[in-house]
């Protein structure tokens, strides 16, 4: 079932941890679409297990790096350009991590070397990911740079804390290096704003299980897949889309367009029940 | 109470029909503010008693019109520009009405002469009110011109069926002639978009309390009320605000700006308790 | 270059009038991609002869038909059912036409008749068009409905008129009904907000020539092509993008995301040449 | 010309430096409107002398402290409760940097440390002073926060580099504190959106100049003048506006709304004059 959209393509996938993840679907489909591509994550990652396990199936290497650190990135796209034969058609950042989140720190008692750690991470390192490809001229014309972002960037999810702040950077970024590298050499900038997915990163957001039933009710198609954003992203990497840049990209089965919907409205009703006189009206406290 | 911020001004306000209106509140408050007003609305409107009983109060001349029709308009500014003594400083358009919705037509099951309707009088209206002023002369420079609106008009929203359709042309005029009433006579036009209120028209709308207490729920501050968005009309009215124009200005205690807050996830939560184990682990199925 | 990307898909393409027409592209492409089509345009439109062409050569039926008329309508997808032997896939709504521009009215001094027509033409056609498609049930689960719209619906564009209003309309109902057959088919309704376009109803914009110059100097890209666009849209056609529904797709050459380049200021400071003195400084006044 | 808006309130205001500034207009009119408040900006700026005099004009205490600093914040929130006598009812946020702009490196040459410091100076200073501020309980109930941002956050322009993308994460700030401290103090927080404004920080941006016509002519209201700032600033801080919150205001004429004036097309079109035939018609090539 491939369409042999990548055919002849060189791409590097930066965070995949395990079959869950996003970015593995990506990496999957990439190559099934006729992409030959590296894999990156951090050392620590690295070592798992599972990835090895898939840079190994998908005959693709593996690269130790961290990508907050522009000599590890400069390595990654030296190392990459080297193993694929050329310069880089596509990449995908799919990394995200806010240390406050972990150490629960509330929005309102953050830790300020945490949200630099966090902005970093989660953000900066999509810019220095660029640069550097740039000053290394890594990237193909007409190639195509996507990470991936949460609607959280635009309207304020409870819990999801500075890392909305840092999805509001990426996708800026996004849009200002766009321009740049749009300009200079055709290169399009996108990020996509994916459905809640239980992934292992969402996994650790909290009451993520009642977010993921509302999102899911609230949007007329339902949530959307990892499998199904991996589709949308080898769409985005393919010589089809070339006009689309500085670009968010909404891939959530409408959830971003919606208010309300009968489906949550509904659910959220039955939240009342016991409040309810024998007519169904409700009664306040 | 007042802050004089209308002193010497002269303006319409069409809409209001009973004292849960915000058109009424608005014109309250206008005169509180110093303002000279007249009031205009459907002549059925205007028999129903409530209205008389304001224009008494208030010393403003009330006028029967219908706001689809051209002649009628032209009438109103002629008369209030008499009644009031000089060209038109704000004018307020607080209108709208389905009759798809009356009908109850779903979404799929418009009729088309319906929904001609619907934006007749919710929509187009409002550019009639404006092309007639224009042509008239009849708005003083640096005037002010608002119209009332909801977040349907962006997002989706279960059974307000085609009035988001007709908020959205509406929205749309309010930009497409703002720039030209701008740039020639320095009359600003911007819409006011408000959270659900419990007014006349607002309760006719299907599963009204639901969605009165999600966006209540959803909301840092809360759903704003008529008398706190009469207090923003007035704001968009006086003089500290004559470079704001084109603007959908979201009046709604956060809510346009929420994904998801706390106390409406716990809410939507306690509607799946039933399906809870001793441990509070969700059963599916 | 096929990838086979509607390889057994059945899919209708409004508006197709000549090769420079995006619609026509589409058509070609999606043949091209392995779907099977018809054509459909106005009787008049149909009658001027290179439709007629484009449907041998594809070997897809033409259908006279007036996308405002509900009967033609139902026709449209009950002819087209039969001829392409089951349920429609994907729809390509590129139909507008603003009377009051053609006959030269302000948007200060629009025909309200006109107007009617504009939106009954520009926007209304398509909920008729997906009313229609509901009702019959003819569109397969999982479908694709598409209708081209311009940036002008979000920010005011000189000349464009009441096209803009209609555009905003347009929009809104690829939301409103985006939600709807969502839910109920999984069938996902976008719009594709294009570049502006050297075609046939183009190139009827007043002052088109040096819009098309600066909004290809402002995006990155360059103003993307019909043949671009067509590409974008046989992606949003194809099973890779499924779970993208209700949103307003831009497919600009990053226009949309533009505040200033650098080569469209360059081109506008260039206006000044004349008044600057020996050392390059603007001479005001 | 006192509306007595902010009568009996107490205010903070970051930023002003010379007669120029926002900040220093913002100061003024809070005064002139019957407020009482303090003046902050970095130790550099409070000795160049400027500030002192219209600290004493003003009868507002000039509190030295870097706003990247938490403990000088604190000392802000503490010498102004002091000297006000109580909570603090608005505060002005206008403070923003980039080292890399002025050092001359493009953003595709970002050294990352200046990054940081752009960031932390322009957006994450922000974060501190509400989070200090509601530590302290400094901010009282309905109280209103005010940061200056400008629309290259949203759409990009040349050469506004790492402050547009500092902007975005100030903006996004605003919502996620908005969120926080709206639902537990009824505080509201939000952004004006300003016109491009001849300060000092102004006309450091490269090709001010033209930047400053261009959005002029775009704007249909023209653009606003930092006294125009001044007075919507005093408008979202009075309790007119008490359900606002989690909104970026743009306060511009217009220019956010426009994709294309008359007047700016006819200036962009002069640049063209040289190249024209004697018909008027363009000489491409």
């Amino acid at each position: 079932m491939s369409n042999n959209l990548l055919k002849g393509k060189r791409g590097i996938v930066f965070g995949a941890l395990n079959e869950m993840s996003i970015a593995w679907k990506v990496a999957e489909r990439a190559v099934e679409e006729g992409a030959i591509i590296t894999l990156t994550n951090t050392p620590v990652a690295c070592r798992m297990g599972t990835v090895t396990e898939l840079s190994k199936r998908l005959n693709a290497e593996l690269i130790p790096a961290d990508a907050t650190n522009v000599d590890d990135l400069e390595m990654v796209f030296s190392k990459s350009q080297e193993a694929l034969g050329g310069k880089i058609d596509f990449v995908l950042h799919s990394i995200g991590m806010s240390p406050n989140v972990r150490k629960k720190r509330t929005y309102d008692d953050l830790d300020y070397n945490l949200l630099s750690s966090t902005l970093d991470i989660s953000a900066i390192s999509f810019h220095k990911m660029i640069q550097i490809a740039k000053k290394m001229d890594a990237i193909a014309e007409g190639g195509s740079i996507l990470a991936l972002t949460y609607v959280a960037s635009q309207r304020t999810f409870y819990g999801y804390n500075d890392m909305a702040d840092a999805k509001s950077l990426l996708e800026s970024i996004a849009r200002s290096f766009g321009y740049i590298y749009g300009r200079e050499k055709g290169v399009r900038i996108n990020t996509v704003s994916q459905s809640p997915t239980m992934t292992t990163a969402g996994s650790g957001i909290k009451g993520f299980d009642g977010l993921m039933d509302f999102s899911d009710k609230m949007s007329p198609l339902g949530n959307a897949t990892a499998d199904e954003c991996a589709n949308y992203c080898i769409v985005m990497f393919s010589d089809l889309t070339r006009k689309v840049t500085m670009q968010n990209l909404f891939h959530d089965g409408g959830f971003s367009s919606m208010g309300m919907s009968l489906r949550a409205m509904n659910q959220y009703n039955k939240s009342f029940d016991e409040f309810k006189d024998e007519n169904g009206n409700l009664i306040y406290g």
